[in-house]
């Protein structure tokens, strides 16, 4: 048997229980005698552990993925929050699960957003999520977490296939 | 008198007494099952003082300038490095220059950089340099740098202005 799951627009309400959505959004300040707005602090790195820090790399996807798209795993950082930022404006698909307890994911909530492109997001520590899903190939993304040593990645095999689809519109009768 | 200075393609070997040049560059590590390349830790984000962390912005520049184009200023973050990101692939300026002493920039070391915009940077710790300045507008950079309390800016008024323009290819006589 296989869960599917709608894709939805990533917005921040829906994301709250992740983590962050970062994009313009709410009141800027006003900077560089006006010429600039900024979005401050959107979204603020979590890291623990000895010896670690908080760096910047970039993934670059060489495999476009089309929908719908069948997952069968997720994973997790335990020590550290993780951030995606596109760098050309790319539209991306989050995968993201619920708990079921601290060792595993509620299966039953898995739940998948698409980034307009112009929206990054912010893994809150320890959440659930499928590794990076793309549309367009090649495509670089900015990414902040943890850099350290020590384990930093669970894995968790889906017990059933997860299909991530398009939401089908249902005619309405006349 | 105006100073002078031929904006420069950016590479990380010119911007090294600066900071950081976060690109594609250098040997990734595979990852996500060879989909991915991670360019890992092409920068590590410092911050000082008590309170403080480092957050994810967005600055959203309003104005695009044209060049050549004249600077009076500088600033410098003493608590902390400041990363910009270009969020749509899109080229931008950098102007950055050594310092004479511990309270100012030298005025004949300023150097100018253009971005590809397939690559950020990032302003190492104290390093002087002009705000923004960006091309097209609106223009969204991902910002990540020190939030926090506390003095973090200081201004430099240039003694001459700077005049930041495209290097012009000197003929070549035959």
């Amino acid at each position: 048997m296989t869960l599917t799951v709608a894709l939805q627009p990533l917005t921040a309400a829906c994301f709250a229980a992740f983590g962050d959505v970062i994009e313009c959004a709410g009141q800027p300040l006003s900077i560089n005698q006006g010429q600039t707005e900024r979005y401050h602090a959107l979204s603020l790195p979590q890291v623990a552990g000895e010896a670690a820090s908080i760096g910047l790399s970039i993934f670059r996807n060489l495999q476009a993925s089309t929908l719908p798209l069948q997952i069968d795993m997720l994973e997790r950082h335990p020590q550290g929050s993780q951030s995606f930022i596109p760098m050309d404006g790319q539209a991306f698909v989050i995968v993201v699960a619920l708990p079921l307890d601290d060792r595993q994911p509620d299966e039953a909530q898995v739940c998948a957003f698409l980034s307009n492109g112009q929206q990054g997001i912010t893994y809150a520590r320890g959440v659930w999520h499928h590794p990076l899903i793309t549309l367009e190939a090649p495509s670089n993304f900015l990414v902040v977490d943890r850099i350290g040593t020590g384990h930093n990645c669970d894995i968790h095999q889906l017990s059933q296939p997860c299909l991530i689809r398009v939401e089908t519109a249902v005619p309405v009768a006349n």
